[in-house]
């Protein structure tokens, strides 16, 4: 009943970003307190003068979360944090979420008791109100959309395509530790298919596991830039992974960056890890993802205010866009960055 | 890995709003700004004076669409279209939407095209900015979360539990049409799922069939309301069907009600496909559901502002609380009313 297309394009053709480029090509802003649509890590809309931002992720049951080895504490935890991290990469404070689930009948009132006690503590953490959602039966499977909500003052917002030629790169906490963890994950599933009698290996790998499952939004590094008066040129949150997110911010401000290999912050955990895993930490960072942290660029001129800041690290500049987005690597050779983060399309 | 409940609770248990109401009954609000969560049409949060309206639905393919006959362009604009509703029930204007999906391989980019040229026809009617969402793999079928930001002044906002004893209780449109539009196009699904080559049969049932596949927010009636310097004490939308709905009003106000079967308001074609389909047309209009009608109730003072108004009808009363839900049938029976709506985790 339903009419046939005569041309059929594969969205995997496309891609995750190619697909919402493409699909929201057309959009003309109507009203003029809509400030920033789709295309930075939230919505920003004018209301008397403040700024409130909107954002929207989704986190599907076999796509983005494996209910073998996912407690559902953790994940409502990680739904909301992973949201409020969309927030405070424009700057911005997290205020209200809601969050809605689509689930199965396989599922009990006490399992979703755990989601939303996860839900909870990470409202209570974050000083967060939920104040909606939906609740549907679906035909398999558990979908989670929360859409948080946040304010920042106009005068405080930093969108990701706004760098400036020179400004140094920066990037909070280390990276690829999440995309370890989910190594490790992955492979005691696949012990546990081959032998469900065997006891998961996870002892020793509490830290990787840890920001895999339960990532946190870096609300503390908005307040430390505050306190040294730094507001960043341009910002992202780390969920793509560096190589992908790196991309949004160079292209976005037509430019190119120089990305230091020896500066990436990797800590032992995830070090350790990848040898046993043989996986380059390198890749791990640059391409792994679900870190959460904040990739951000600053002016020369803050430099000696950040540079000794527990917890940033400062790994590379922004360069022209002829140079092109590259990484030096220890011994001096130039790699284009290519963005072989996490594509939910292509998956 | 994942632990096991010991004790296990089906949803089914529960239906929709047990569910919800059981997972957010101890949410304590922390925002002073957050004037209303979890519980009426839309959240509302007070920035600098103003209110915003922020609400969320969820369309599940093969829960709330099938796919053999809704149209993408058609899904497109009812998802943005249920959405603007709910604001609309809060007295406010739909300013912007986020609109995430989650779609399996089986869908073509051609597919995607249609069903955003569906959503960007109700944001271009309804005034509406298209600001973000998410965009992701499912493992199959389509689904669809749809946020819709809008505004109201403070004095203006409606909720859904402020109704006085006395007060009026008024219905836009008319009733049962979007149900009786379903039970068309289902019947038209076994004829062809039973002989491929049949032409489905939908000739003469335009207006019910447009009712079910792409209805309207009836943001209309917010101007002739605010025209006549009426403003509604209680309002929500029909998207339970009436028995559901006017539950919430009577139950959120302590109070009970009156409604005359005589006055309801049903199309000609309604109740020709009621009648065809052995249906009490009463039964469409009061649980059918998907209408998206304001239901509302004024004062007795307004009554004269508005009784002559095209397209609101008057179709009872509250009364105490201890008087209960009632519906009055042409004989003048006093029949309760009870929630047979559409619940979504009965089904």
């Amino acid at each position: 009943m339903s009419s046939e297309n005569k041309n059929r394009t594969e969205l995997s053709e496309l891609g995750e970003f190619g697909l919402i480029k493409h699909l929201t090509k057309n959009i003309k802003i109507k009203h003029k307190n809509t400030i920033k649509g789709v295309g930075d890590d939230a919505a920003v809309i004018k209301v008397n003068g403040k700024l409130m931002l909107v954002t929207t992720d989704l986190l599907i049951e076999g796509v983005h979360f494996d209910m073998i080895y996912t407690p559902l504490k953790h994940l409502g935890y990680k739904a909301a944090v992973i949201n409020f991290s969309d927030i405070v990469a424009m700057n911005g404070f997290p205020k209200q979420i809601t969050f809605s689930i689509s689930v199965s009948n396989r599922y009990s009132l006490e399992a979703l008791e755990e989601l939303y006690e996860g839900l909870m503590l990470a409202c209570k953490k974050y000083k967060v109100d939920l104040v909606g959602g939906d609740t549907t039966t679906s035909l398999g499977g558990l979908y989670i959309t929360a859409t948080a909500i946040g304010e920042v003052d106009k005068d405080d917002v930093v969108y990701r395509d706004t760098a400036k030629k020179g400004d140094i790169i920066c990037v909070t906490g280390d990276l690829g530790a999440a995309y370890m963890g989910l190594m490790v994950l992955e492979r005691e599933k696949q012990v546990f298919k081959a032998n469900p009698d065997m006891q998961p290996e996870l002892k020793g790998y509490d830290y990787i596991l840890e920001r895999q499952l339960k990532p946190e939004a870096r609300i503390d590094i908005l307040k430390i830039l505050k306190g040294v008066n730094v507001k960043p040129t341009a910002m992202i949150d780390l969920s793509d992974g560096l190589a992908s997110d790196i991309m949004h911010i160079c292209t976005g401000s037509a430019l190119g960056c120089n990305i230091y290999e020896d500066k990436l912050p990797v800590n032992q955990d995830t070090l350790k890890a990848a040898m046993e895993f043989n996986i380059s930490s390198v890749t791990a960072s640059m391409n792994g993802g679900e870190d959460y942290e904040l990739l951000f660029t600053i002016s020369r001129d803050d430099y000696e205010k950040v540079k000794d800041i527990m917890g940033i690290s400062i790994i590379g500049h922004m360069t022209d866009e002829s140079e092109g987005i590259n990484l030096i690597t220890k011994t001096g050779s130039h790699i284009p960055i290519k963005a072989q983060g996490w594509d939910a399309l292509r998956k």
